[in-house]
């Protein structure tokens, strides 16, 4: 599988000048340290580099065969890339199964047949592939100098969680380790990709869209296996997103029920509900010590925004935290009078005077299990103060990072407010040199169920 | 009411240089339109200010006093508010019943009976006050420049709907109208404010944020008589979120399934479930045509993404459109033959060939009633389109708003990806010369939300 990955050489089966879908890529590889050859039966050269009339007129062994031709051309190439012997294909161009219409759907169950005949693994078709965040090698269009390597590799039926969504998280902050649309499935799928990362050394969680599998008693058997906490978003819940996933895919969605039960049978798989949760619940298991218990802290500059956690917490059956008679005491001590602490710590604008001694108290608290803060100070304030006192608010968050790392407690940020806000506190919150990354998010619902989602994790765990 | 939105003269009493909680009301008020005098007992000047010991001092009417003296002071300061005559006061700050503390709750409920017994109305305590966005002024840090005007009015007890949420909804292209936080309701309460807005002629649709109310049969009489759309948000759902509620502003959070039965009464209240949804629902109404039929046309880039929202569709018991067969025949006359469209129109990568024909046809069928438009398009690609079409993706979201116009259909953008994207497509949206506004939101489940109240609130119309 790692040839998907860390391919020595690399053909483009289509490659083209013109501007359309894989134009990116074909630049992208050309100029990179994979060595990549061009494909193309009408031209000479692409972007200055000799093209091939076919695979096999490369004077190299490939590795890995990217297919972008229309879909009526791909039986051939597939046929030349056996011939010529590659190990990986990944098949890009659309229109297969998923179309409805037989002649196309013949053409798929024929490159099925040449998948399980020869040893070629092949991924696709109707995807955009992989990325590999580490070595830098992509198929799709991506963008290294703004993405963020970390640890969460992806999954995917889909193309949008090869770059849409890759980019959003990236914005958020989340890293990434590798990414894979898999798209029609005709080889590669989500069983043999569970396998593979697995034992990824440079993934420690893994988040996974599906839109149905065809091997369900394998799928039930990698996710048995895993020792990575997997998380999972379905779609095709309701008829008519199941015919919807049909012309997308081509994938059967099945009964949902039966993948609520196939998913509830593993602590360490986690149905999630949108594709946002998917990055952002991922991002905490993949960044925050283990959580222990199930008491919340809240800390908020906003009495509103701490009830409708606390709202949050009940409906989660999660606990809000009841800090200890010192830890308030001590808060009180630093707090002018017309500061409300009650259940949540509610510093209100008095934040940036009280935060640094009642976060130091709140995490030392034995009844703290994990800490949500909540940050809600408007940008015109947030503006100002910063231009006479940004390393003061800066060693706010530093504050925040020695006590999460020294008590090893987990820690989300939920950012209300404006970009400029979210970057503020997201630059304050990474500034320190404390390495340790905690997770800012916009939803307190999200923040919540992560934090229920681990308490649930922790208590399955055998240490 | 109108004394809060509109006054000639206003006094600042605790206006200070100092850098803390007014500072910016009182250096924009000083240097704006509205005649403003600073009261402070300790200087001379403010900001180059004469500046008077005591509101009595000022040799003028003064029509609204905002007062932001600590606690402490507080009482003294409406006393010399009554004997001035002054006819509205905002008392900005804290410390009040909500601290559960004997002697401020005495306070608070001597600061009732004043505005019980003189003439004057008063706003608060523990509050941001009032923003009007129509003749920019503000008792709160507003930036008038980033600011939009709009049809949406927000009621509010919690400051940061007066600041931080009404910041992020501008970044999402929502106008406002009016905006006023009440906090601990000594006298103005949201049933005085609703029956104010129900004939305001710049609201159109009315946003609420509510913890608990004081009035209940009053309230129900004011909803009973709002002939306009009201949405509203209350917290305290829970047990702990009850008492979170009772130390933010003092409020009864009462009995959650009364509030659900009460709003259920009135076709044009509809009860939110989060900050984002107050304002998204808020938009689309304040924006769109009413809609006429539960009948959702999507047209789509990503075909996981069209799938999540039949999901959406039928959880909200909404139909997906059943096209007209004329329109499907128009629609694969100008798609290649890999684009698969069933049931959602996936235009997938061709869109840009593709998408000003289908979104035309459309519109034009009978069986849609309204419109999704899920914009995916990966950033990278994006970018380097925009670089040689942008006239030609701007013709697409101009062709979009004339068919929106010329059918009177409601239409709603669901754009994923990165900031770049959305605010991409928010200016080629609004690049058009046609004035009419399509909502753009960040997640599919509010979009059809949307529909979901849209339609319910069309079939409890009379006409």
């Amino acid at each position: 599988m790692d040839v998907f990955f860390n391919p020595k050489t690399v053909a483009i089966i289509g490659a083209s000048e013109k501007p359309k879908f894989g134009i990116g890529t074909t630049t992208y590889l050309l100029n990179s340290k994979f060595k990549t050859y061009p494909v193309n039966i009408n031209s000479d050269t692409i972007f200055g580099h000799k093209a091939y009339k076919s695979v096999k007129d490369i004077p190299d062994r490939i590795d890995l065969a990217i297919i972008i031709v229309s879909n009526e051309f791909v039986l051939q190439s597939i046929k030349d890339c056996v011939e010529k012997e590659v190990k990986g294909i990944i098949i890009e161009s659309a229109g297969f199964a998923e179309t409805g219409t037989g002649k196309y759907i013949k053409i798929q169950n024929k490159i099925e047949t040449i998948a399980k005949e020869s040893k070629i693994r092949i991924i696709g078709p109707n995807c955009i592939g992989v990325t590999n965040f580490h070595n830098e090698f992509t198929t799709s269009d991506m963008d290294f100098e703004q993405a963020i390597k970390g640890d969460i590799a992806v999954i995917a039926q889909s193309g949008v969680l090869g770059n849409v969504f890759i980019d959003w998280a990236n914005s958020q902050g989340i890293g990434f380790s590798k990414s894979m649309t898999i798209g029609n499935k005709v080889d590669v799928d989500e069983v043999d990709l569970l396998e593979y990362l697995n034992t990824d050394p440079e993934t420690k969680v893994i988040s996974l869209y599906l839109e149905g599998t065809k091997r369900g008693k394998a799928l039930k058997e990698a996710l048995g296996k895993m020792t990575k906490p997997v998380f999972i978003l379905k779609n095709g819940r309701s008829d008519i997103g199941t015919r919807a996933v049909k012309s997308h895919t081509g994938s059967i969605a099945g009964n949902d029920k039966i993948y609520d039960a196939l998913f509830n049978q593993f602590p360490n798989v986690f149905r999630v509900d949108n594709f946002y949760e998917l990055f952002n619940i991922a991002q905490v298991f993949a960044t925050q010590p283990l959580l222990r218990g199930e008491n919340v802290a809240i800390v908020t500059g906003s009495g509103s925004l701490g009830a409708l956690a606390c709202d949050e917490i009940e409906k989660q059956g999660l606990k809000l935290a009841n800090l200890e008679q010192t830890t308030i005491e001590k808060i009180k001590s630093v707090i002018p009078n017309w500061v409300s602490i009650g259940g949540t710590i509610d510093l209100g604008p008095s934040m940036f005077q009280t935060f640094i001694p009642s976060i130091k108290a709140i995490f030392q608290d034995n009844n703290a299990d994990c800490i949500l803060y909540i940050f809600s100070v408007p940008r015109v304030p947030l503006q100002r103060m910063a231009s006479y006192a940004l390393e003061g608010i800066r060693a706010q968050f530093t504050a925040l990072k020695q006590s999460a790392e020294k008590f090893k407690k987990p820690c989300i940020i939920v950012c209300f407010g404006s970009r400029w806000v979210f970057d503020f506190v997201s630059e304050a919150a990474t500034h320190s040199e404390l390495k340790l990354i905690i997770p800012i998010m916009t939803r307190i619902n999200q923040a919540i169920k992560a934090f229920k989602m681990m308490y649930e994790y922790a208590k399955s765990e055998k240490n």
